[in-house]
């Protein structure tokens, strides 16, 4: 068998397991209460459950298994991570935002429901994420713990995402070079993709030399899959990505495609995730899926 | 000397002293970066430094010092779970939810900058919570940090204050009875009034004995803040309260004041207030502070 076609089998039957997995956790840590927070609730279920690619969990139980943890525990941090990308996504779709009426091929959660719900149930999956980790029934040792609210804590604030977010606000006013855009995207997204890679390691107690490799990783890969969205962006399918495309040229906004031209910018992506791979190379077989997530973020469709 | 002047001395220099502290613990945390997010950060110090009571960091601080931690560690936390707070007026402010132009004196964060900056820092003064209390340096021992962040998470999301703000959504088009507006109000402000003094035993390694009492101290006192607070709404002034005084009643809410009229919720906060400081019995000189706190939170004009 090619190992194309190995790596795809792989990857397809790990993102629909793991899709699987994280609707059940959301739908356990989300009974809807028997009060008025009953719409606060399905709100949030309406925005987790059912949608995504869940490319964050994966990276993420991917890395804590390739390390020996159980699977069980590797999901209870990956539900968190994603209600952290979830809870942004939300925000980012809010009319004083981007305002994007579709998300996940269904109206985005504002239409759906209302900006006010919208606004706190991005709050409430936001501060979800933390009650998951601090709870000592996820993970038992405190320390791990503690890290991986550390980790997930600095990746989603001002120096992460949101430091990223509002670069991606200002860079619909404001010329930036290549260098400012990767730096935006480092921070927007890179950085949320990097934490699950590293939230995997500490939860599989990965040795330094390891954790130092796996952060080159994640480093190219999310850099790559940036550059592929990018790309999918200006050429893909409004219906196959479920969301309205095409918005950063109307912005006037700089991106890695408007500033290297598409040929430039997959041939970069395309040499990221071999560079990504590269960093995988004292591992054997049991990294053959982060290999296929890396190949996966440039080829996908959505 | 008369005990009551004892009392407002001690608490004005206390009050004075956590505002400083925490203005500058937030400026010590919020410098502004030489890149793109230089406007995140100035609004999220524009809505963090130098406005509020600074209550929740005061009862975090009294109770951690009432049972022997150092205050600089204690105040770390204290700017964390301020952090909370301060986060939650600048969401609730937004247009989409109670569209206010003031707050603490001053225009609010979405007026003064925009609608986006302010969801966005609202969103990184949440996450830098987490950020603080995560951070080994700021508590060494990992269970404490664990227990401080599952403590604060808890209170901030869908089970404390965000839940409790959705209620208070609703409270605009429904009819709600006492027993469902104590409930809202004990999670909308009592959660996160209830984690200041819970966050300030945990780093005290208070006794469980002690820990019970100071529950039952903090909830009576958040009845009673929330209550004198409807009050302040219904007969304060708006100068000296820095925002806009009688919305609720413009909006038809139903609120303690509205349910038992003046009089009688003037009485129950009082009653409420009794009740707290009698929970604090067993302990001598070394809680007059919380003492002193429970008496403002119903004296206070603002």
């Amino acid at each position: 068998m090619p190992p194309v076609l190995v790596d795809s089998t792989l990857l397809a039957d790990n993102l629909e397991r793991i899709a699987e997995e994280i609707d059940e956790g959301f739908d356990r840590l989300l009974p809807i209460p028997q009060d008025a927070r009953a719409r606060l609730v399905e709100a949030m279920r309406y925005a987790a459950i059912g949608g995504g690619k869940r490319l964050r969990p994966l990276l993420l139980v991917a890395t804590a298994e390739m390390h020996g943890t159980n699977r069980v525990t590797a999901l209870r941090a990956a539900v968190a991570i994603e209600s952290i990308h979830v809870y942004s996504l939300v925000h980012d779709d809010l009319p004083c935002m981007d305002d994007d009426e579709m998300r996940h091929g269904k109206q985005t959660l504002h239409r759906a429901f209302d900006e006010a719900t919208a606004v706190l149930a991005g709050d409430s999956l936001h501060a979800l994420a933390f009650e998951i980790l601090a709870n000592p029934e996820t993970i038992g040792d405190p320390f791990v713990r503690a890290e991986l609210l550390r980790v997930l804590g600095t990746a989603a604030g001002m120096n992460g995402m949101a430091g990223g977010q509002m670069m991606d606000i200002i860079a619909e006013s404001e010329t930036f070079d290549l260098g400012t855009v990767t730096r935006l995207q480092q921070l927007k997204t890179g950085a949320l993709l990097a934490a699950a890679v590293e939230m995997g390691a500490i939860l599989g107690h990965a040795p330094p030399e390891s954790r130092t490799q796996l952060r080159a990783y994640a480093r190219d890969l999310g850099l790559a899959f940036q550059i592929a969205d990018d790309l999918l962006d200006h050429e893909g399918d409004e219906e196959a990505a479920g969301k309205a495309l095409r918005k950063d040229a109307a912005a006037g906004k700089a991106t890695f495609v408007s500033l290297l031209g598409p040929e430039r910018a997959r041939t970069q992506a395309q040499a990221l995730v071999e560079q990504a791979i590269a960093h995988l190379a004292a591992h054997g077989q049991e990294a053959d899926l982060l290999r296929a997530i890396a190949r996966y973020v440039v080829e996908r469709n959505h």
